[in-house]
This record gives structure tokens, C-alpha cells and sequence, in this order.
């Protein structure tokens, strides 16, 4: 099909490409070539029965073919055969998130993970010698990392890289079979070396897990002596990736195999590191994984804009039932009020998702692209992206199972592209980093700032600290807050004029999910301390606390993609896209409010007739968003051949 | 495999099997064959990738397969050659959740759909020439309701049925387009005959929607002159059952085609009814669908507990991180706080809502069944499937998509069953009725009842009933119950102390229920009332409140499935297996309690201290529950044969 498939067509209202171009932001041109190329029947959806091997092999070809055209360069240095522009690669890869995921996925782990692992980890010479066979998908490759037994805990992996002086080589040993590398993407058929994840052991001592450049295949596809590959066969969804298991069985690689960047084994057979600590050294290497972290929420992001663009499209030409008594049309899906509360606050999510996605990437840019920054930059980096990681992905499937719900019968259809939205993302919220788990590295890396905030404090300030926490403690038991608030609230009973400021005033969204956000941060720093000063178990002080901990990250995160939404808005110099884009802040802030109203009010800072206020702001603002429904998803410019017969008038 | 592979080994807990016996219920002897039927490895779950013409013919000779042995004639009277005995036979469909769901969609379309719409709308002779030949499966046959422009609102269907009186027939024909059956399972490939509804018309008159016996194809598998059906193919799920779309090109049946329980054409041509009022006979006519909609809320029932059988089970044998800073090993999942709050508030509201599904399908054994009961009765277990059904397909998506997340990688591969329990309960939540449209049913029910209450009062107590909904307003308005509690509150920081009775006192969540339910229905009836009064279109005014009517809808579910579950708890003379009970209904409660605190706050009867002693009880009954997790999943009694590798301990 041509480009003139792609979706916006003239008649569109005149802001749709306005839209479009505020929110492909920096690497517009990128997305727009990308959004060109994915216009090609060629990249046309797969039915969801196609044969799996017939499956796995286009998925190869598609990532070959993106090669050849020199697409996927742009990831690498220029040093290496590459492009130099990571915010454009990442942005690139996001847009792929509307054309089939396999091959997002299959991209994923051989140029991004794969490759990622030689560019962050390996030494020049490495770089050198590997990376131009990457960037031209001529060496497929493994990550090699999780293993059965030790899904998120990788610090414990059971593979051992030993060191042998005698014949300068490492043996590779898997001993036993939790410790087989598991769902290990792009192994089952293709992949022709992997970097193995592995403790190190030189000269009988253990210096933590490494990464080692491990060949699986011979030129002729032939898996190489010593490995045994299986493959993990049918999946719920990504059949189009070959995933497989693998197990060494004293597999030998040179000394040189070791990925040298962070500590290598000297000629002499001496281990060398510029880290001490093996912990610190550990969480270096695996914090290159923050790449694919990035990457993963942006082709979330994509999934979910695919499906609300479809729903939204398929409500605004689908019609059920008359009014009642009535005569005559049955009305659009779109008019009905409680159809506008199941997509349009998902709509504002998703634009509120966009615009922390994009300063995410700006950020990996900074820091990982152009290695700018210090370690604080790059600890606060890897917060924000795994923050952002587990909200799109859960998002993702949140939204997309209700956009297939919204469409009925039709939407169980293959053709409509649910089946395919719904198995392939799912596997997003526990792959990359299990959602939970990346939480608590959010909460973790925020308490660890709190203690360098009572680490700085004098003496007193300490005090004056604790007095502050106190304070607010005791506001909360006397319940003086609440009562003033509603008293106030009986007088003006619409609760928009009190002293609370306006529910839908920015600045007052702002500050109250910043100060929820520290409320329940000093919370579980003092539920934790007290804790421990109490003498209980640590682990026990903190597995009670579990709960609250993963609610404290989840604050943070709310706070950082209201903040990067509100900057957004306000560097918005469009007065005709302006009012809109406060619109879907205004709505996107209220849901939060909304849904977390039990916690407001048990902080007393919601009131009944504030909370009854949220509401029909809420119901108002979907109503006002009606008649934009429709320029909101055109705006995501996704091609119509990526889309569903019922999203573009085929069928439906 | 043989029936000794059943779980439950001998190791379980003395209490496991007497806990299956109790939730078995009435029709545990039933609920045993099949559990020892599906045990056969010959029913063994199909892998994800099965070639899809394989897998429809496998699936028909699975049903085929069950008839032959009698197994399906139990949901027919004895006269016809069944069993009659549809509590049993519903009973038994639910366990068959447990294995394919293809096989229970086709055999729930054309026994219950099919079969059903002959013995509910035919007469006797109807029922006497084919039900024989349903029960045997010799006449597979498929349920033609839905159109292509007309999901849910079935009184506009497009079909016509149009009376002939010189050759004493009914031509049947798709005018257009959006007047073709869609969807309609067991069509494709094996239905031979179809209840098709059309609008009848008869000497020029038309009578709504009524239903026809049409033959779709010979005896050789051939469709029929003027049949054309299309095969839907590709589905996101399901795809045992063969999917279709079907299009009449006047297609001629005898007259005594028409199903003619509720309408008839005498032989003079003259159509007679005992219902004068169309609306009326439609509105019997497709409640009819009660039977369906009880099936698909045990059938849905049956994969949540599949799901959180494999997740409890993984759970109980996968360990992840160790304890910090300590050697050994790693901690089992199940021990994490985070993880047990996950499963184990959606396993109490499982047990919850399989109570209220036992007694559901009492009811429809009685009314249905046996005839008994009045209108009223019937119009009752219709809002009542249509709220359990609503409430247990969506409690399927939310607990197989956790439970999936639960198992992480794991999760992702096909065998171990997610994939298909995700996908193939999918659909469960639009058809058969969308659960949208039934909680408006509900609602609509609850609110004529309401009609009915003012309509039975003299002057003189409708005064008194309006007054005391203005003193509750008033009541709210002024805060004063809110202060009260409050102080008092202030007073016993737990919140469980004072006058509003203890949180985990099960009489207190009964009337908590219960004055929630009243308070949001008299609310949406006042505004409901007001807006018309105010004369404004009816219409808007409806669709303006349209959310506050399903939370209403939703509000009598809970309270429903609260009441049901405190009957269950009730009637337990084990004094082994009461108090697990009473702790699961603690937690169910509580759960809803805590998701629901917003609004029991906006209405003053919820505290800071309180809502934070709900959360603190929930947390200990995780805790407590911890032990008996493994006794919970084993009493449901699923075969291993069923489960997942990952649940029996065979991979892992």
C-alpha cells in the first residue's frame, strides 16, 4: 500500500498534524520514516494461525531486511558502522510497537540487549571486532542472562565461568539444571553467539557474575559441541521470537571472551577491576539493561495507543441501541457516557505516558548516549525508567483489555488485532525486570536518598526534621486538618473555592500528588526505621512493609509523569493545541485523584463534596473530549495497514 | 492417566477433601464423575499452535463423545430422553471449565443454546421430534441471534420472517449487510439446523422478534439453497469452536418452524399469542438466555480457580531473592507480603463468588427446572444471573492476568495453560449478554423495583420514605455522622471499638453491604427522578448518570455475593473447616471494603484510623491464610491432568 494509507487523512481537522508533529518531538523525522515504512504491505500484520517456523523466519527477514536498509545503525556509535543517535534509535524502536512485536522483540534482544551488551560492557577491542556484524544482523545473538532457577535475582546465577591459566581459556559450565538459561529469545533457531551471564571464578576466587561472548552456532547453523539448545516452543504470544533454553556443558571460549569493560583477566591470569566491591561492579553491569527498560515502556506505549486508536474509531461508526421509546438510529458507542469513562481517561494516561517517555528517552540519551552525567544522573535514570517501564506495560495491558472489551464480538476477531495487542505486550510487565521487582528498585533507590538527606543534616536539623514528620503525624490523629477542610467544604459544598485550592487548578495537582508522594515516602522511611530500631528481623520489618513500599514507588512515579505532562503543557507555544493538552492533563490528574481517593481521604486531604467534585469534572471533561476523541488518536499517526478492518472502515 | 492422578494426594490435609465435599454442594456426586472424566489423558488441554481444522474436529468428537455416554442428557427432561436434571447439569458444565473451553462453548452453544431454545420456546411437538436427536448430538445446531449491526440490542434485529399463506411458509432473509448473523458459533463447519431470530411478519403485520427452526445444511454436511455462511476463522481464543457468519437469501421453512411456545400461526395463517403485548413476549423470550448466562459464570468460575491453582501451587515450590545480607536459600514466592496480596483476596472472592453461583444455580433449578415460582421469581434470577455473570467473567480476566504475572516467565509458556485461559475466557466478558449491558439490566430491575415501592405507598408513607432520604442527605450535608465518627475514632486510634461496630465483625460487613447498596440506589433513583421532573430529555438524563447506575448495579452484586457467602458460612456444621471459612469471608469483605474506602468515606462511614485498620486486618489474614493456601487450591479438586506442569511439580 502507499504512504497516503497512512492514517490523517486531509479531511482530518487541521490540528491533527500539528498534534502529531508536538508529540514526535525531536526525532520527528525518524518517527515519520518509520511510520512510512510500516505503511508497506509488507510489514502487514501476520494472521494469528500462521504456521510458527513460517512465522519465526519473516520475523528474521523483516529484522535483516531493516538492516540492509541501514535502519537499525542508528543505535551505534558512528566508531562502529553506526548512526551515533540513541534518542533517535529508541524513538524509532517505539514506533515499531505498532507493527508486529515479534519483531520488535526479535530487534529488541539482538540489536539492543545483545548488541547493547558488547557496546556498555565490552572493551574497545571488542566493540571493534563485533559490533559491525551486529548492526548488519550478520551475527544473530543471545542475551543470556536468566536463568530457571533465578528469574529476577541474577546476582545468584548458577553458570560458572572458570578460568583455566594453563590453556589461557574460560569454561563455561551450566552444573545444574536451575541454572539453564531460560526463555532466552533469539536462541531456539537463529541466534549464532550469546553474552553469558556468569560468577567468575579466576585462580579459585569468585569475583560475581560477568558477561562472556559464548559462540552457539557454526556459519551453517549447526549448534556447537558442548551446547544444547531447546527450544521453548509455543508461547502465549511473540511466537514469531524463537526462545529456548541452554545448558554448557564445559564449553571453552579464550580469555578474550570476557565482555572487558568493567574487569578483565589479565595475560598474567589476574583479574583485574576498576570496582572493589563486586556488588557495586554487578549493578553497573546489569544497569545497562536500563536500554531495554526504555525500550520496552515506548513499545508498550505504542501497543496501547494501536488499540485505544481502534476502540475509539470502532465507537465513533458502531451504534447500539435507540434512545429508549424512541424511533429511528441506534446511537454511536462514542455518546454513551459510561463508554467515554472506560477510554477517555485511558487516552489521557497514555498522553500523559507519552510525554514522560519522551523525557526518559531525552534522558537516556544524555546520560547513556552521549555519557554525560554523574552517578547520581545514571542511578536516577535507571529509577525513572524502570518506574516508567512497569506503569506503560501494566498500562498497556489495562488499556488494551478494555479497548478488545469495547468492541465486542468484533474485537474478538484476529483480524481486529486485539489477539495479537493483548498475547504479545503481555509478557511485558515480568520480562525486561518483573514490574514488582522494578518497583522496589524505584522505592529502594528513593529511600537510600533519604538516608543521604539525614546523613547531611546536622544535629539539629535532624531534629527539626523528625519534629516536621512528627508534626504531620499528629495533624493527622487530631484530625484538625480534616475537620477545618470540612467545615469549609459544608459552606461551599461544590469544594472548588476553599482553601484546598481548585480540584482543577494544575498547580494544585502538582503539589498534591507531590505531597503524596512525600507523605508516603516519610512514611515507610519511618515505618521501616522504627522497624528496625526495634530490633525485629530485617527482612521481616521489610516483607510487612512490602505493601507500602511498592506504594510509596508508585507515588514517585505518578508524580514524575504528572510533572513531565505539566512540562509538556507548558512548553506548548500552539495556542490552538494548548487547551487540549490541559484537557487530557486536567483529566489524566483527577482519575489519579479519583482512584486513589481512599488514600486522600485517609490523609485528610479529600472531603465527600470534594470527592463528588473530582467526579463530575471527570464525567465533564470526557464530555468536552468527545468531539476530539477522534483527532486525539489520529494524532498517534499510526498507518492504517497496521490497524484493524474495523479502525478503518474495511469491515466492522 | 488414571482418576488416582486427581489432586489431592494423600498427603493433603485431612480437611481438603471434606472442604471439596462442602463445595461441591448439592451435586457433588456429578461434580465427581466429571472430575474423573477429565482426568483422561484423552481430554488432556490441545498445545496453543494445534491446526485449527484439527482442533474443531477433535473438539465436535469430544462432544460427541459425552453424548454417547449419556453425560449430556442430563440437562433435559425425561421425556425427551434426558435426565432432567438441570441443577446437576449446570453443575457439571462448570466443572467442565476446568478443561478445553472450545469443548464447553460448543457444547454450551449447541446444547444449552440450541437444545435450550427448542425446550424453553418450542412446543411440545417441537420438543418431542428434535430434542431427541440434540441430546445425541446427531443434530448439531447453532444459536442465530446476534446480527452484524446489532449486538446487544436484540429487539432490532433485521432478519424477517415473513409468513406466507398460499404455500403456508415463512420465507427467512438478510435484507442487508448489517442484518447477517455474526458470530455464531458451531455454524462454520458441523451445525446442521439453527434457531434463527427474525422479526416476524404476518399479513403485512409484524410481531417482533421470534424464533425459527432453519436448516443450514444436508445430511452430508452440505449448506442448504439461499444458506450462505462464511467461516469467521481466527479468533483470539476458542478456536475449537467453528465461528460464522450466516446470510438468508429467502430461504422458505413450513410454518411449524416457528418455535411456538409464546407465538403461534394457526393453520387458518392467523397469528395467536397468550402474551398482547410484544415487548412482554420478547422480553420472555429472551430470557431464555438466564441458562446461558448461569453456564458461562461457573465456566468462568472453573478457569479463574484453574489459574490460581497453577499460581498457589507455583508459588508454594519457586523461591526468588534470599533473604539480604544473608546466605542460603532464596525465599519462596508465596512468603512475600506482595504476593500474597495479590492471590489471596482474588481466592476469597472466588470462594465468595462460587457460593453465590451454587446458589444461583439453585434457583434456576427451581424456577427453570422445576417450574416453580412466579414472575416475579423469574425476573429476579434474571437480574441475578446477569449479576454474578457480569461479576465472575470479570473476576476471570482480573485473576487469570494476575495469576499469569504471578508465575512470570513460567507464565509466558504455552503449557503451562495461561495462554488458553487467557484467551479463550477472554470473550466471556461481552457475550452472552456484555456485561455492561447486563449491569444495566440489574440496575433496571432494582430501580422497577423501586417504582413498584413508591407505587404500593399511601400518601401518607410516601412522605415519610421521601423524608427520610432527605434526612440522609442532610445528614451527609452537615457532616455530623462523619465528626461523630471521628472523634470517636480519635479516641480508639484501631478504629474497631466504637460505635460503628468491629471491621471484622461479619454482621457489620453484612449491614455495611447492605446500607451501601440502599444508599446508592435511592441516590441514582432521586436523580434519576429529579432530572426527568426537571424536564429534561429522558434520554440524557439516564445517559448523564449512566455510570452511577452501573456502580449501583455493582453495589447489589457485592451485597448479593456477601449474603450468599454468609449462608454458606452459616450452614457449616464443620467445625474444622468454619473457621477458614469465616476467614476467607473476612477478607473477601474486607478486600471490597478497602477498594470501595473512597466512597464509604465521601458518605461518612469510613475514618482515617478505620480505613488503615481495614488494611492492617487484610494484611494479617494474608498472613494467617499463608498455611492453608495449598488446602484452598487442592479442594477445588482439578485434576493434574488439566494443570500445568508448572502446578504438578513435572517442569518448574
Amino acid at each position: 500500500m502507499m504512504s497516503d494509507t497512512i492514517s490523517a487523512p486531509e479531511s482530518a481537522p487541521a490540528d491533527a498534524a500539528g498534534l502529531r508533529r508536538l508529540l514526535d518531538g525531536e526525532h520527528h523525522e525518524i518517527r515519520a520514516r518509520v511510520r512510512e515504512r510500516l505503511a508497506d504491505e509488507d510489514y502487514a500484520p501476520v494472521p494469528g494461525d500462521i504456521d510458527r517456523d513460517e512465522y519465526r523466519e519473516l520475523v528474521m527477514k523483516w529484522m535483516k531486511q531493516l538492516a540492509d536498509e541501514g535502519e537499525t545503525a542508528i543505535l551505534f556509535p558512528e566508531k562502529y558502522g553506526g548512526k551515533g543517535n540513541l534518542g533517535g534509535g529508541i524513538s524509532a524502536f517505539e514506533m515499531m510497537g505498532h507493527s508486529d512485536l515479534s519483531l520488535l522483540v526479535k530487534c529488541g534482544v539482538h540489536f539492543g540487549l545483545f548488541g547493547g551488551a558488547i557496546l556498555h560492557l565490552g572493551d574497545e577491542q571488542q566493540r571493534e571486532e563485533y559490533l559491525p556484524r551486529v548492526i548488519s544482523a550478520e551475527l544473530p545473538g543471545c542475551f543470556a542472562m536468566t536463568e530457571h532457577g533465578h528469574g529476577s535475582d541474577v546476582q545468584r546465577l548458577g553458570t560458572m565461568a572458570t578460568y583455566h591459566a594453563d590453556s589461557d581459556e574460560f569454561v563455561i559450565h551450566t552444573p545444574d539444571d536451575s541454572a539453564r538459561k531460560d526463555y532466552i529469545g533469539n536462541s531456539a533457531v537463529h541466534g549464532k553467539m550469546a553474552v553469558v551471564f556468569a560468577q567468575l571464578l579466576v585462580d579459585g576466587e569468585s569475583h560475581g557474575v560477568h558477561a562472556l561472548l559464548v559462540p552457539l552456532r557454526d556459519d551453517e547453523g549447526n549448534v556447537l559441541p558442548g551446547v544444547r539448545i531447546e527450544d521453548d516452543g509455543q508461547k502465549l504470544g511473540l511466537n514469531g521470537v524463537d526462545n529456548g533454553q541452554i545448558w554448557f556443558d564445559e564449553v571453552r571460549v579464550p580469555r578474550t571472551a570476557l565482555l572487558g569493560r568493567y574487569g578483565t583477566v589479565t595475560e598474567e591470569g589476574r583479574y583485574e577491576s576498576e570496582f572493589e566491591n563486586p556488588n557495586r561492579r554487578f549493578f553497573t553491569t546489569i544497569g545497562t539493561l536500563v536500554q531495554g527498560r526504555v525500550s520496552v515502556a515506548g513499545a508498550a506505549l505504542s501497543a496501547t495507543k494501536s488499540a485505544l486508536t481502534i476502540a475509539i474509531r470502532y465507537a465513533l461508526h458502531r451504534r447500539q441501541f435507540g434512545v429508549p421509546g424512541e424511533e429511528g438510529d441506534e446511537l454511536l458507542l462514542i455518546d454513551y457516557r459510561a463508554h467515554q469513562r472506560r477510554l477517555f481517561p485511558l487516552l489521557a494516561k497514555t498522553y500523559a505516558l507519552h510525554f514522560a517517555q519522551q523525557e526518559l528517552i531525552g534522558e537516556l540519551d544524555r546520560i547513556v548516549g552521549r555519557g554525560e552525567g554523574e552517578d547520581r544522573d545514571k542511578r536516577k535514570l535507571e529509577a525513572f525508567a524502570a518506574g516508567i517501564k512497569a506503569t506503560s506495560t501494566w498500562h498497556a495491558t489495562d488499556t488494551i483489555q478494555t479497548c478488545r472489551e469495547a468492541c465486542g464480538g468484533a474485537g474478538y476477531m484476529d483480524e481486529n488485532r486485539f489477539a495479537a495487542l493483548k498475547a504479545d505486550t503481555d509478557v511485558f510487565t515480568t520480562f525486561e525486570g518483573d514490574n514488582t521487582v522494578l518497583l522496589q528498585l524505584v522505592a529502594k533507590g528513593l529511600l537510600t536518598d533519604y538516608k543521604e538527606r539525614f546523613g547531611d543534616l546536622s544535629r539539629l536539623e535532624l531534629v527539626r526534621f523528625v519534629g516536621e514528620q512528627a508534626y504531620e503525624t499528629v495533624v493527622e490523629r487530631t484530625l484538625a486538618r480534616q475537620l477545618v477542610t470540612r467545615l469549609v467544604d459544608a459552606v461551599t459544598p461544590n469544594g472548588d473555592e476553599d482553601d484546598e485550592g481548585d480540584i482543577e487548578d494544575r498547580e494544585y495537582q502538582l503539589r498534591l500528588f507531590e505531597w503524596r508522594e512525600e507523605h508516603v515516602m516519610s512514611a515507610v522511611a519511618r515505618r521501616l526505621k522504627r522497624g528496625i530500631d526495634d530490633g525485629h528481623d530485617q527482612f521481616d520489618v521489610f516483607n510487612d512493609a512490602q505493601d507500602h513500599v511498592l506504594h510509596a514507588a508508585r507515588t514517585h512515579v505518578d508524580a514524575q509523569i504528572l510533572e513531565a505532562f505539566n512540562r509538556a503543557v507548558e512548553a506548548c507555544e500552539d495556542e490552538s493545541l494548548r487547551p487540549l493538552l490541559e484537557k487530557l492533563f486536567n483529566l489524566y490528574a483527577l482519575s489519579v485523584i479519583e482512584a486513589e481517593r481512599g488514600w486522600f481521604f485517609e490523609h485528610g486531604r479529600m472531603t465527600g463534596p470534594r470527592s463528588k467534585a473530582v467526579t463530575r469534572s471527570i464525567n465533564r471533561l470526557c464530555t468536552e473530549l468527545r468531539d476530539q476523541a477522534e483527532l486525539l488518536v489520529d494524532a498517534f499517526g499510526i498507518p492504517d495497514t497496521q490497524l484493524a478492518p474495523i479502525a478503518t472502515g474495511g469491515a466492522g
